[in-house]
């Protein structure tokens, strides 16, 4: 069958989806249509009928809105994705959403839509396999050996992530990385002419990536591009396809009026007719399947692998135990029991320190445990004290993809997205850090970790005032708060080193969301607990210190405050409860017994002590209760000056407490 | 007097407060010293002793964490910045914070710091120079006419704001856009070459620049390359000046050392030996400071310049004096009138419709009343509604600055620097849209807002699930309330056309700080007011419809919940008042005696309704209260039946009211 007509398929299809529910982007899948005819059709090594076989080929479609040729190509190649499927393009629960969704639909490996990011997840993909080939292949068994595709658009161009991922894939030779380029020109504000006009092909290849340009229309020349881009094996590879946005719809193709709206029922008419295309809606020509089918080329693929990996398990047992533990995601059994251990050993052994060397401390203890724990910094590795005594550098100088700690340089935004990409390849547990400020610069990324469901750590250091003489630009207020508020997101802010050891236990136990660890650059103080208080840790907050009887007033506290919250207990006698909350997104999933045990509804005054922005707590304190918190901005000047500056004292929480009580 | 010690004193005064404080970085005043030598002693137009004159050259130091190279150029030419300012480097309250802060020191342009954005703002400011030369200049009388010289580090070059930002400076040919690049090699991690190895030269002609390269230590280089830069009239330029890290410490120069700490005592000593420098801390030989002033040759500067404007005032006294009204960032005498006298329209005349139209009703109204207003999108105008009749593109094909709407392509963090850029410039009043999702792209230039005191008019549409189809990925959840809780920003979320006339009113009167306008995507309901409520709109949060008697419960909702807040009352009856709620932050700022009108204590019964995440509403309804929200992601549906489908419909408004008061 001619590859048009394969081709053509996919537009067919994507038109007459976005047609049915009336709301879509038909002018990417039609654009792209060829190239991702010749991509899945001459090179993408995958298996429909078991979209998760670890060593298939990785695609990522970088600008979503384009779903519906993901979604053809799904169908068509042979995924479980009906047509029905297609003809519910966009409704409630259906396999086929507005953009590509990961867990959602077999065969789709990130979700996408938020320009740029899908590019960086692939990147992160292409640096996972080179890692994992690094550690697990042997001699002539490359049980890791796979490419990652990527298509990407103008607008992903444009997004200064793009910048952050193609450069540091530049650095990193990430050969077998390849993203092909869908050139149309067109953005939704019209032709790009005035506001993109950078020359491309040069952009990259400063970044040190191989590139071509290629007619994105023309098979054989896609073709032979895409052959030369595997055989460069130590540079990344653009090739830059020059495509007419919408082809084949007769009088919408290379205009912004494809881009982002249904084609209308008489233009789908006259694209068909263009196209020559005989079939009615959602009904494809037998021969159409048979051209696209991959389901026994992909069997053999996958099956070829399996004899190979066997040999493998053979000759290599451990490896291949650990490598297939890895790629599904699993903790070793004795990780559970062995990091609680080392919670508990925390209380005993820990001094007091700023939790940001408690974080390390951590890492020493559980690092080991986990493996294929990745860490990294954006830059700020001395400061984030985030390279522990198991780390080796991948990039210290000279390239090493046997180490396991990679300096990002100042990109947090590449630096977190490639992270989730890892995540979703699969086989490391990437943590990766800044300051807590930066978290903005890559907010967009974590909330997209918390929608794929998919395990983050994400470690954050400088989280207050408390980092002084940096000033309000490096002094986080209000980002705590707005980062415990992004559905399935655990924000943990630990107040010493036995809440931050079971911090980082949490967030790695954690499969099914991301993690923020926040922690301090100032020193805090050391609390004791009882067995079961080092356990309650666990459950997002408890009782710290106890009232005796029914409490007056509770001091809620996190983080740094938590010796603040406990001094002025002290002075306040026994009347006064202190709980800490260093994580209440677990303390809000625990029963109505347990909460009514550390916060009684009986008792109303309640003061929330924390160096950020407090509305968030009138959730716990209500409206007779009060908070001691961080409002406006900070100040350049020594830290302990400005807890004090600002009211964070024993004798201001005391009074506080006072007046709550009506003292 | 020579250069090399003009530029010492940069060094020795860098070196010394750094280490007085014992805080800061001292590589990179240190390296930039010679770099800034030549470009303040020989380039830029300023006049120390009026750093507010509108036609000075503007300087952005967009590595701010180089801060002491500013003081000690403010120092040295001769603004009001002393000896014991210098001494007081990073003390609270001093005119010498950690990083450059606009507002606190005379001739600081920008608050930098937070990586990239600095030289983003440049670009915005280069911006509003070739569009305001454009407007006022006429034949042989440019009153309009400086340079916009911004220096840069590594990190400023790795971070993705970067790219976005020069990209289009170079699409916009921003021929007076001069950037100097601190090549140093080094960031925190250390030497660079693992993590940045891009071709700058190549990355940059791109982009369409003029780049030079040059050694940053040579004078005579950097001379004849600021020249050079500034005859190409055509393009942005960049000049790469190869330096040393901390150039002139004989230990610590040209490594990470000396990137973030102070030298040390003795590195102090070796480096005055070094550099034979004779006076001790603190103390600047008479001749240096001779060879710095600049107050004499900016006096005459500023002259020539005020004779110039004074010809042109005779001869165009109308230009003349919008120019000077506008450059003071003042609004036109019968704003605060005719803008209430639109609200007031709006309440008889408008229809019900999406609020993202009636945002364009509200630019059709206000837009005429305000000079210099500015508009654009990140790439999508049409879905934004920004482009209204008063709208003339500047970039749609040719580029025409005398236009007043940008297409800023797909490149959020940069327009909302650039915003901050073109306010912080004075003459233009930006505003700039996205959808509300994209906003966390931009979120910390949203912030860096706030910090500086400046006003923004960030226009967010498509603000709730109501997005539709799209799906979780560009379904806005937490983004409401997260940017609720940045200090000093106003968030808007109107209901109606009246209320968004309104809101973009008290955005375009708040000149100390920026707004967000949060707008729908979908058909909101039209409310009646009598006069009194359409005032009340101003509070930021009022009652729109009153119970009989003391309310048994209270609805509080927002923009596109406020028709099913008004239809839940409805069927409850007489005791029901519901509050509109369109801007918290106002609000909260209001008198107790008007809150207590709204929210009287003694109801306690309150329910918040808004499709949103849901725990900042606790603040005003507390823990006998209820909220009706969003708290987990979206989904891919048509917008009304996710509000179906996740519980914003009448009877479940009605039930939670009624649970509530235990009926």
């Amino acid at each position: 069958m001619n590859r048009t007509t394969l081709a053509n398929a996919i537009r067919v299809l994507s038109m007459d989806a976005i047609q049915k529910s009336n709301s879509g982007h038909p002018g990417a899948p039609m654009g792209m249509a060829d190239m991702a005819e010749v991509l899945y059709n001459d090179f993408m090594h995958h298996n429909p009928k078991n979209p998760k076989w670890s060593n298939r080929d990785r695609f990522v479609l970088s600008n979503g809105h384009g779903s519906m040729l993901m979604y053809s190509l799904l169908h068509l190649t042979g995924y479980d994705l009906s047509m029905d499927d297609i003809k519910n393009f966009r409704q409630l629960h259906s396999k086929t959403p507005g953009h590509p969704e990961y867990g959602y639909t077999p065969g789709i490996e990130t979700t996408t839509g938020p320009l740029g990011q899908g590019l960086t997840n692939a990147v992160g993909m292409a640096l996972s396999e080179k890692l994992l080939a690094e550690e697990f292949n042997q001699s002539d068994l490359d049980i890791v050996d796979h490419h990652t595709y990527v298509f990407l658009g103008d607008g992903c161009l444009m997004e200064g992530i793009s910048h952050e991922a193609c450069s540091f894939a530049g650095t990193l030779k990430l050969g077998k990385l390849i993203a092909l380029y869908d050139d149309n020109n067109i953005s939704i504000d019209g032709e790009v002419d005035g506001w993109f006009t950078d020359d491309t092909v040069k952009r990259f290849k400063s970044y040190g990536w191989h590139v071509q340009s290629v007619d994105g229309h023309d098979a054989k020349e896609i073709k032979k591009a895409i052959k030369k881009a595997k055989k460069k094996t130590t540079k990344p590879s653009i090739i830059c396809c020059k495509t007419n946005i919408g082809q084949g719809s007769p009088n919408k193709a290379g205009t912004h009026d494809c881009h982002g709206a249904p084609l209308g029922e008489e233009e789908v008419a006259l694209t068909r007719k263009q196209l020559g295309w005989q079939t009615p809606a959602f009904e494809m020509p037998q021969d159409v399947y048979t051209g696209w089918d991959a389901t026994e080329k992909g069997a053999k693929q996958e099956s070829k692998w399996n004899e190979k990996f066997a040999k493998y398990s053979k000759l290599h047992p451990e490896k291949a135990a650990e490598y297939t533990q890895r790629m599904n995601n699993e903790l070793p059994a004795n990780f559970a029991q062995k990091s609680k251990a080392a919670v508990e050993k925390a209380q005993v052994e820990a001094d007091a320190m700023p939790t940001r060397k408690a974080s390390k401390y951590a890492l020493e203890a559980l690092g080991p445990l986990v493996p294929g724990l990745f860490g990294g910094s954006a830059d700020l590795t001395p400061s984030n004290n985030t390279f522990y005594s198991g780390s080796k550098a991948c990039n210290d100088g000279e390239l090493d993809f046997s180490g396991n700690y990679l300096s990002y340089g100042v990109r947090e935004f590449a630096m977190t997205a490639m992270m989730n990409g890892m995540m979703l390849h699969g086989g490391l547990v990437p943590y990766g850090a800044t300051f807590l400020m930066f978290s903005e610069y890559a907010r967009n990324a974590l909330r997209m970790a918390a929608l794929m469901k998919i395990r983050g750590l994400f470690v954050y250091t400088h989280d207050s005032i408390g980092v002084g003489e940096d000033g309000p630009t490096h002094q986080p207020v209000e980002q705590t708060s707005s980062l415990r508020i992004i559905p399935n997101m655990n924000i943990w802010r630990p107040c010493d080193a036995v809440e931050s050891v079971a911090a980082w236990k949490s967030a790695i136990e954690k499969t099914d969301g991301p993690s923020c660890l926040m922690f301090s650059r100032q020193n805090t103080s050391k609390e004791e607990r009882n067995n079961q208080q080092v356990n309650n840790i666990a459950k997002g907050g408890y009782i710290l210190k106890d009232s005796i009887g029914t409490p007056e007033a509770i001091i809620i506290a996190t983080g740094s405050e938590i010796g603040l919250a406990m001094q002025a207990a002290e002075q306040l006698g026994d009347k006064v409860r202190v709980v800490s909350m260093p994580c209440t997104n677990i303390y809000d999933n625990q029963d109505d017994a347990y909460k009514e045990s550390v916060l009684p509804a009986s008792v109303t005054a309640r003061i929330a002590v924390e160096a950020g922005q407090g509305d968030f707590w009138y959730k716990y304190v209500g409206l007779n209760g009060a908070v001691v918190s961080q409002d406006g901005f900070g100040e350049s000047a020594p830290g302990a000056q400005l807890f004090e500056y600002f009211g964070f004292t024993v004798e201001n929480v005391v009074n506080t407490v006072k007046a709550t009580i009506g003292e």
